[in-house]
């Protein structure tokens, strides 16, 4: 399930390919060359057909293209800016249609209720403008609601919305919580129905706008349940950001300083030079202190960011590939992050663990001490916790055991090496894990009280 | 979303086109023609990216490649038969380490609670005698249990059972209903967990157990929620059918008659000629009355009867394309069916449409006289109801009003075209629909009192 193409060799060589075309409406398998011009149309589809001694095997290898766009505009609520409503639409002729249609457009969103409270009436006027026949469902999208109860609730009322799965895409509007559950809804209201995410946060700007991920915590577990239904498209427009509380957006920076680290120099020297900016403008163009100079960094910072996430998330949408760069910061931050639950963020329980990981990759010799120091003084510098006190030495070994367990026998920890390149390593000791550790301590547990004390 | 590739010829042409490359760990955009040996591999994916005057917007288009196996075999509860544990394994490598490992194997099994009743001792037996460290969940798997409910009942044991889902697959055995609802747990579960379905009646034997569906009840609907993920395996052992009520084998045998009237003229022949002695044999070849045909006849019917479906499904996985011989029998039934729950099985609603539907093929000069009387005296030979006073003019219309609206504005309406032949027509006029529906009730009203007076 889920394999890809190339690693089906095996099966080719032990049974009989079959290629299927359509000729009017049949599928017809048929053996060897296929003469291109004598059919309606060849699939990318094979079936394998083995005779065993029990009776017959067919393999079915199926191919399924995900496309989906991800796109920064402004204005998103803005009544002549059609974004929203219609920017999912590839095809030149559906657009053509639906704008000349005269049949009111109908759309279902779900929006999380301290957003709603922001933007409640800008929505509203928006869809009233251009005669929306819709529903919006306001919604506590906490982690505690996290939940399959939550995503039955949402479907619920999608149902009473008679909402057409082929026209009609659900709109998420809200943080990642917001669009992961409502991803997870959609996914399955009649084996699925698109969706469009709108991120109101830094953090799902630049990291759960972007990929396939949708869930919601079961059993106490973070995501357990879930699918990789990629949306129809996620629409992002910075202004929301405006009303994010400083830590979220510091708790945002983490995961860009996450592709910076692994993949981008460029976007670590923009981070250290502007993140303080960045902070202060809250990714806002139209800042009388520091004009352009902040609309260039904001623009750019989460141009990269995608763009940098993209290129690891596209060739491995379904996670099948184990070895992955964007889980740097993420080996060690879920055990912590649930024990000191809700005291740290996401991103401050990922920068932790990133931060103690430098002095992991400078132990073993791939960040030189200058390197380190300023990727540490960065990290300060967007006011993020670089230590804590509750990520011991057993936490680690204890992550590091139940990801082994997790990723098919191996560590894969991905490490910086030198500034914005890195790598991914399965055999870093315990004496440099704990070497590490104690350096990392007592260098940073002092200086570490300042920030972390939010 | 889930667009075929051939789609997307506008988004190239209006955007910069990049291909991903590995080099090393890390994953990059490339622009223009890629030179192979410079880099570990090429992605089949592709990031598409366009600079518009609000922002920058990327297209992701990723292909996953769904593969499969559909697998006949006997005995598959006698213990030396390895199927059941290991058949869904296609790396000969990661077979070999298995079978040399001392680690025990460990399988959740989901299993109705009839089937419990006849194999629940020999399913124990197989376990046991095979080391493997098992949790049987028996749950009765009724329509009316078809929900989300059952599912997270599943999910929680499938969690204390501490799964891991990348080498232990959620064994299904049971009937469609069951396969239905562990497939949509297994999909779930950390967002895919491999799966395996044991199909232990005929209609899920040639139906459930080859597609991708899987599926709850929601809201009073029928599969309003699910997903299209197919299992890793399902393992087809005909020797589970013996002990299928008479009616039920009727019923599968409808959906074989589907395919055969869709597509394939032999297998129409088969179940005219051999209709009977299926039913009484069901499908076991060691019958004393019938001998070697009854070998022949059940192992050619079920074979062509996968083959087909397989042709229809592996090249349309995801249901992209609405034009689907497969939707034969299945336009006006749904609404029969669920109107006179529970009196109609899944099958025999089937069949009432696609008898009222060759009735409509032959006003449209699509089937002979002669044609026509060979599929209903089939019908009749596999003891299926043809007529039922409830399947009226009225059901009909509405029926067809709402599949316009879920199939893009057209009926899509697959019928037969001579035997075992079949197109899709989409402009069949009230006119031949109601006289076909004057003669259907005229010439079989009576009839079939006695075959629908189950």
């Amino acid at each position: 399930m889920g394999k890809v193409h190339e690693g089906n060799s095996d099966v080719k060589d032990k049974k009989t390919e079959f290629s299927l075309v359509r000729v009017k409406s049949t599928w017809k398998s048929k053996l060897g060359k296929i003469n291109k011009d004598a059919v309606d149309c060849v699939s990318a589809a094979k079936i394998y057909k083995s005779i065993t001694d029990r009776g017959t095997s067919w393999t079915v290898v199926s191919p399924i293209t995900f496309t989906y766009k991800v796109t920064e505009t402004y204005g998103l609520l803005d009544p002549s800016n059609d974004t929203l409503l219609l920017g999912h639409i590839t095809d030149p002729q559906q657009l053509e249609d639906i704008k000349t249609s005269n049949k009111p457009i109908r759309r279902f969103v779900v929006i999380d209720q301290e957003v709603f409270q922001i933007y409640g009436a800008k929505l509203t006027e928006y869809l009233e403008a251009n005669d929306v026949v819709y529903k919006i469902l306001a919604l506590p999208t906490t982690e505690e609601n996290k939940s399959m109860e939550t995503a039955l609730k949402i479907l619920d009322d999608v149902n009473n919305f008679a909402l057409d799965r082929r026209t009609e895409p659900i709109i998420a509007i809200g943080g990642g919580v917001c669009l992961d559950i409502v991803g997870l809804a959609a996914s399955l209201y009649r084996r699925r129905t698109p969706y469009i995410r709108v991120p109101t946060t830094l953090l799902s700007y630049i990291d759960a706008s972007v990929g396939a991920k949708t869930g919601v915590n079961f059993a106490n577990c973070k995501n357990k349940l879930g699918a990789y239904i990629p949306p129809a498209a996620a629409f992002l427009d910075l202004s929301f950001i405006q009303t994010v509380p400083r830590r979220h957006i510091s708790n945002g920076l983490a995961e860009m300083l996450k592709m910076a680290l692994m993949k981008h120099r460029g976007l670590f020297e923009l981070l250290e030079e502007h993140g303080c900016m960045l902070l202060d403008t809250k990714f806002q163009v139209d800042n009388t202190l520091y004009g352009h100079s902040s609309i260039k960094a904001a623009s750019q910072s989460t141009c990269i960011a995608i763009t940098t996430m993209l290129e690891e998330l596209a060739p491995n949408l379904w996670e099948d590939d184990l070895n992955r760069l964007v889980d740097f910061g993420h080996l060690i931050s879920p055990a912590l992050e649930m024990k000191v639950l809700p005291s740290l963020l996401h991103g401050e329980a990922v920068n932790i663990d990133m931060s103690y990981m430098v002095y992991v990759s400078h132990e073993s010799g791939l960040l030189t001490e200058e390197e380190k120091q300023r990727i540490i003084s960065c990290m300060v510098g967007l006011e993020l916790p670089v230590w804590h006190e509750e990520f011991t030495m057993e936490l680690i070994q204890k992550s590091l055991q139940d990801r082994l367990k997790h990723s098919g026998g191996l560590v894969r920890m991905p490490l910086p090496a030198g500034l914005g390149q890195a790598d991914i390593f399965n055999n870093t000791s315990f004496d440099i894990l704990h070497r590490a550790y104690i350096k990392w301590s007592e260098e940073l547990s002092v200086s570490s009280d300042s920030t972390c004390d939010v």
